[in-house]
């Protein structure tokens, strides 16, 4: 039975640890969820597994929570990174949730020809991707990072990652014979391009690189943040976490 | 080039045959888009392929295109039916949109035990899946069907049609490895549960039936609408319409 709120911390947890409640969280356990010192939520960070602790104390603005029992260990997560141009306010908070749940494990903004805003709300970006993964029971947060240009990106490329490229134009390879060439375990980036899809010189930049593959993801034209959700999801059953037994399975 | 322009229309498409517009296509174009009659519109309706059309007449209400050239033949589609329970309105507009992307043949609500909500608006289920439909390039329009209780659907189950459950507790097999023993070309359908799972009496009810397989979506507790995105996009990866070669290829 899982506990009524779970929160992502900052903090380290370990036994008979304290674990300082942000004001936001306080104000949420005390005034939305109505929780009274004494019972008991989920806590993790990323690094520890996922902790039982006590409500010590709980106030307006602060709280504390004492950790009883590790309920969940660390585990290694798929090193998938999502890059994406940036959306309009609505999809992207669509995209970040959904890339969460999905098991991307960093984020980041990339400035493409056609991009239609190159305001990034990077604390909007990270509470959006914190309250998906304490909802989702993931055990981490995905890094956000700040926005780059494409250019940018791929001269700095790091060795040994594969980007896998959403391409709804230009010579591209079915996305389950795609991953199904990928290594399991393997440095991954998927990237989707901006509404309005890539310029021709970008795709050709692209195709020539020796760490890129293009993807196609079927006849029909998917909106930005569709085809990163569905490659992130293809990935996932091909090549990431979601080829093992379900987690019920994993815990015990 | 695509057309400024793309509409569903009930009417037949036929080389000279002229297409009545609706009061709201009129006024879309006319309004929102500031066509003037002799410009061209792409008009399908899930039947006769995609058609480009000039705008012969265009009121405040009525409007009226006559049909110039055929611009794609009519393809079979995979036979995919996804059954979900009602969600809340802005879940349930993103997974109707999202669904249609995907390709799903038929969109079905399923009344399950812990579902939040029986009041299933299909004039809006239909209106999100015709505006989906028109932008993702789609050739039809999903059937939307009316409600009913799980149980009603399963007693009146189909000869033939396989049925994929998402389920986050009991035995499941990962969702690559099942659907790599699916059909290719055949009748399938995918069943996502609502918020809060299934209840123990339905998945009993369900892992019993012959034509059940049971998946599962990896570790996270992924949303309604994430699962079912996810279940699709996966279906149309390993054994749906995005094993084919990218619609470039397909309509040359």
């Amino acid at each position: 039975m899982p506990e009524r709120a779970r929160l992502f911390t900052q903090d380290d947890l370990s036994d008979g640890g304290v674990v300082e409640l942000t004001a936001n969280q306080a104000h949420y356990l005390r005034n939305v969820m109505r929780f009274q010192p004494g019972e008991t939520v989920t806590l993790f960070n990323g690094r520890d597994g996922e902790w039982r602790g006590r409500v010590a104390a709980l106030g307006k603005v602060r709280g504390q929570v004492e950790m009883e029992v590790r309920t969940r260990r660390q585990r290694d997560e798929p090193d998938l990174w999502l890059l994406f141009a940036p959306l309009k306010r609505g999809p992207m908070d669509i995209l970040v949730q959904k890339a969460v749940e999905l098991g991307a494990s960093r984020l980041l903004p990339v400035l493409t020809e056609r991009v239609n805003s190159t305001r990034i709300n990077t604390a909007r970006l990270t509470a959006n991707a914190v309250e998906a993964a304490e909802q989702c029971e993931r055990l981490t947060i995905p890094d956000i990072s700040t926005a780059v240009s494409l250019g940018e990106v791929l001269s700095g490329w790091p060795a040994g990652r594969h980007l896998w490229i959403c391409a709804e134009t230009g010579a591209s390879t079915p996305v389950g014979e795609a991953f199904g060439g990928g290594q399991i375990g393997g440095a991954d980036a998927i990237l989707v391009g901006p509404e309005g899809g890539f310029v021709n010189n970008e795709l050709d930049v692209l195709n020539k690189l020796p760490f890129v593959t293009a993807v196609s993801l079927g006849p029909r034209i998917l909106r930005a943040e569709t085809a990163a959700m569905a490659a992130l999801a293809c990935y996932q059953a091909v090549l990431g976490d979601w080829r093992l037994p379900p987690r019920a399975e994993l815990d015990q």
